[in-house]
């Protein structure tokens, strides 16, 4: 059992030290041994656990994607209305990107490692998440009239994408937190009337919360 | 003369096949010898005129910025309103990507080759170019009040790297123009209040012009 358990805290700091390297540099430009230095374990013991560096980017996109679902459920939980969780879920994400080197990573490989011929996963659940919350939007009088789910869920979504590569390039993730809040904010008056977005005090405290604060203090459901 | 001439072709010549090997695999997949097979030139040929792949890139970069220049400075002389600009720019943007291999490079490798810490050029251009033409909304009426000039100018650059970073990753570039007709909606209805966007219908015109349909017939400048 100790032994089971010390080999999971070795795979998971492979992981964590891969992830670090790949985030910064990127997959191609990503050696093995860099990883060995970024972990502090040996060559052996990396390929004891992984077969390739293939693998280990694989693992990464995976956990990189469970993360994202875990954030989405968590803030659903807290049965915030739609626009308001669409609030959330950018600030969760910004929080992601800045405190786990797994996220920074998968979102980096999910598109370097892309072929350009099929969709990419944890883009088709994110947009099938916010889809769901721009209908819910839509039950509660919060979207403005023609705008479909669909094309709302594709347009947050490069929204928050081009906000991440181009912090990441400039920036090092640095200006990340005033770029999504700059992004809601752009987001909300595109999707929502005039009048309800005046009328909806909340969203504005959903914009500041993360996914923790919204377990403790969500926002009010709307009636 | 002639020497010239050819030498001169030669040089568009590698840079347009070092474009398209960039755009399609990205700088650091990209090696030398595919660059010979893609131009069909020798290895020679193309170290006379390059001594370097990273010469090659800067090149690719320096002129998928002055193509950027170009499209909007063609914009620019149409005289259409601020908002009409921005509209077309994005149309502009998106058809350059999808003709012209070295702006598709170009915009792949000004992200991967930035260290992170450093703002980059083109988008520095782009930004302030933005900044004009929403400046140029605010004084037309067509702005929605407390929205500045800087922050409508990067939430837009954001929208659109991320829109051709996704499209390229899941469609190899094939999906942009539908995504970048819907992201200028989107923008428009973001930046615009509601009755400024009714009554103004060349904008829809403006979202389906390229420059070069601009510059023969441009939309009504408004008084």
């Amino acid at each position: 059992m100790a032994q089971q358990a010390r080999a999971a805290q070795t795979r998971q700091q492979i992981v964590l030290g891969a992830a670090k390297l790949f985030s910064r540099v990127g997959y191609e430009r990503a050696r093995l041994n860099d990883i060995v230095g970024e972990t502090g374990l040996t060559r052996g013991a990396i390929y004891f656990h992984f077969q390739s560096k293939d693998a280990l980017a694989k693992i990464i996109v995976d956990e990189f994607q469970a993360t994202s679902i875990e954030a989405v459920a968590a803030i659903a939980a807290t049965d915030a209305c739609g626009m308001c969780q669409i609030a959330m879920l950018n600030r969760e994400m910004g929080r992601l990107l800045g405190a786990d080197p797994v996220v920074r990573a998968g979102i980096r490989l999910t598109v370097e490692l892309n072929s350009g011929e099929a969709p990419i996963p944890v883009y088709l659940a994110w947009i099938e998440a916010l889809k769901y919350l721009v209908s819910l939007g839509i039950e509660q009088g919060d979207v403005r009239p023609g705008l479909t789910p669909h094309d709302a869920a594709v347009f947050i979504t490069e929204a928050f994408v081009g906000a991440q590569i181009l912090s990441h390039a400039v920036s090092g993730l640095d200006d990340l937190p005033e770029r999504i809040d700059r992004l809601t904010g752009f987001l909300l008056n595109g999707l929502m009337p005039d009048d309800r977005l005046a009328a909806h005090p909340e969203i504005a405290k959903a914009r500041l919360a993360t996914a923790q604060d919204a377990r403790t203090a969500a926002p009010a459901r709307r009636q």
